[in-house]
């Protein structure tokens, strides 16, 4: 049973482990500073599909596929699946692991989806719902694009204060015991909305939830930034990476610029014009945590890593209906094996 | 912790209780066989909002603050809140919910977030995770029809195998202890898809889940329909009931009719020319469960009902694309406290 600290953290006794995880990404991803990280590198965006829809499918499946093989299990061992994306009703999961067998429970936390996933996923493991469960979760630029902005062919420009969706998809498969990185405690997160009513500034949207849910989590906690490796966000690119360390300045006069790193700034080439304030997407922090971040950690160059997936809670209709953008904020902390 | 009774049903050892409920619906549910039911029966179907998605999430805040009042609890006591619905991205829950700040699991099942909801309340505060928990959904025939048909100046027509969205919201407060109506068990289920590719029948695409995840809790619980009142699913209507029984009795060489009941063939009354094949949406089983079926239940009128809910895994572009339907069924066993 999971200890709860404080308000809103619960810690484990037996940390869980992450027993085996895999990314896969599209090209542009590919070509990042972590392109020698991934399981897989698709140069070709459709994956071999004839929708979008069915190509981040494709990537979700294969991401899953690979974290069971990494983690030496089947689909059928797996007691209970966590995942969902950004497609409308979460087709790019639900289409992806159908054939797959695997009780499911869908989630949707938008880009905080990884986190959220995994903070289940070792609840479920912890407390003996589950033996062995998955994590997962994609996106795609061009099946986001063509549902959240314009249709690719349009050539829409973006400002410089918005997010590229990530084509990338990631998963984890989550054990009650075994050797491998730990997940020691978790803190879901309350919805936070500041009235950003921007769809071109997630990261605005998003920065206080996760400034909300890492000083709920340091309270809760009696720990302070430099007692972690990395204060990892995901994903809120330049922007909302700025405006969370102001924030944390200016509520907490904490300043955790020496130990933060975001997702979002970490996937792609920054001086690439198509990046503007860096990546977004389900898809970008899971493929992050489940390569780069994860292989770290098993090396023991990271000890403990807060991993703080942020989600922006609209729709395409919400800024159209003049509606603020609420953000969201889920928290795992991740300690090295 | 929860004991695992076969390969996917968990039961509990101390049932988790629950400690209130509400339900809230349109005109046309309260002018249903149940009206006298609902805590509260909107005549004007904007509830007071500029646009049908507020007036979804307005009938979900409802819910929600409604049960924690029948619970007596507040929003402060809420240690995990488990909703979702059927609008993009779920801002029917979202927006319903944000001022309440609560620890928020999003979740996606279609029109079986209920059962998804409820099932992970009891998995999280019989283990330890929470000590109060609330599910919570809604469905708007309105905002459905926009999104996921046709906007309503149309006129649109269905066939008599299509279900009609309920306008309709519910709520669940869970606790671990107390008195009430217990979660007895729970089974997450698989998706199935036996290739329904008619958006105007989701009856047929969700009736192969159902069949699957009622017979492995049978077989899981080593028990025969008739060990329950009711084997109540939501919502296969009457063409998905009728396949239901067909499935079951082909599959299993099992007669489920004597026990069987559908929230989609309670909330209406079917010789309603609008109704077609019954009542589907979220908040269809919900405002079923969280009020004529609870009271049945608290007055020991029924002792043990095993609620399936349904949700067909679609969203309006997969059947565009020729897609077939996956289904998925996720159950809960409510016994009188």
């Amino acid at each position: 049973m999971p200890i709860r600290q404080g308000r809103y953290t619960l810690q484990f006794m037996t940390p869980p482990v992450i027993a085996g995880t895999a990314s896969v990404v599209g090209k542009k991803e590919g070509e990042g500073p972590l392109g020698g990280e991934f399981d897989k590198i698709y140069d070709d965006p459709t994956i071999g599909e004839n929708t979008w829809e069915k190509a981040e499918s494709a990537m979700h499946r294969n991401a899953v596929t690979r974290a069971l093989a990494n983690a030496n299990v089947s689909a059928s061992d797996v007691d209970l699946f966590f995942g969902g994306d950004l497609l409308n009703q979460c087709i790019g999961t639900a289409f992806g692991i159908k054939e797959m067998e695997m009780p499911c429970v869908g989630l949707y936390g938008a880009c905080s989806t990884m986190a959220l996933g995994l903070a289940m996923a070792a609840l479920a493991t912890e407390t003996g719902i589950a033996q062995t469960a998955v994590a997962a979760t994609s996106s795609h630029f061009c099946s986001a694009e063509k549902q959240f902005r314009m249709p690719l062919e349009y050539g829409n420009q973006s400002p410089p204060s918005a997010q590229r969706t990530a084509t990338a998809a990631g998963a984890a498969v989550v054990k009650t015991s075994g050797s491998g990185v730990k997940i020691q405690s978790v803190i879901i997160g309350r919805i936070k909305d500041l009235d950003i009513k921007d769809p071109n500034n997630m990261g605005a949207a998003m920065a206080p939830a996760a400034c909300q849910t890492i000083i709920d989590f340091l309270r809760d906690t009696n720990t302070k930034p430099t007692d972690y490796d990395l204060i990892l966000t995901g994903d809120l690119g330049d922007v909302g990476s700025r405006l969370l360390i102001e924030l944390m300045q200016r509520q907490e006069n904490t300043d955790i610029s020496a130990v933060h790193a975001d997702c979002g700034l970490m996937i792609y080439d920054l001086s690439d014009s198509d990046i503007n304030s860096g990546g977004s997407g389900c898809g970008c922090s899971a493929s992050v945590v489940c390569s780069y971040i994860m292989r770290r950690l098993r090396a023991g160059e990271l000890k403990k890593v807060f991993f703080v997936g942020t989600g922006a809670l609209l729709s395409s209709i919400t800024p159209l209906q003049g509606d603020s953008i609420p953000g969201i904020a889920h928290g795992v902390l991740l300690v090295s094996g």
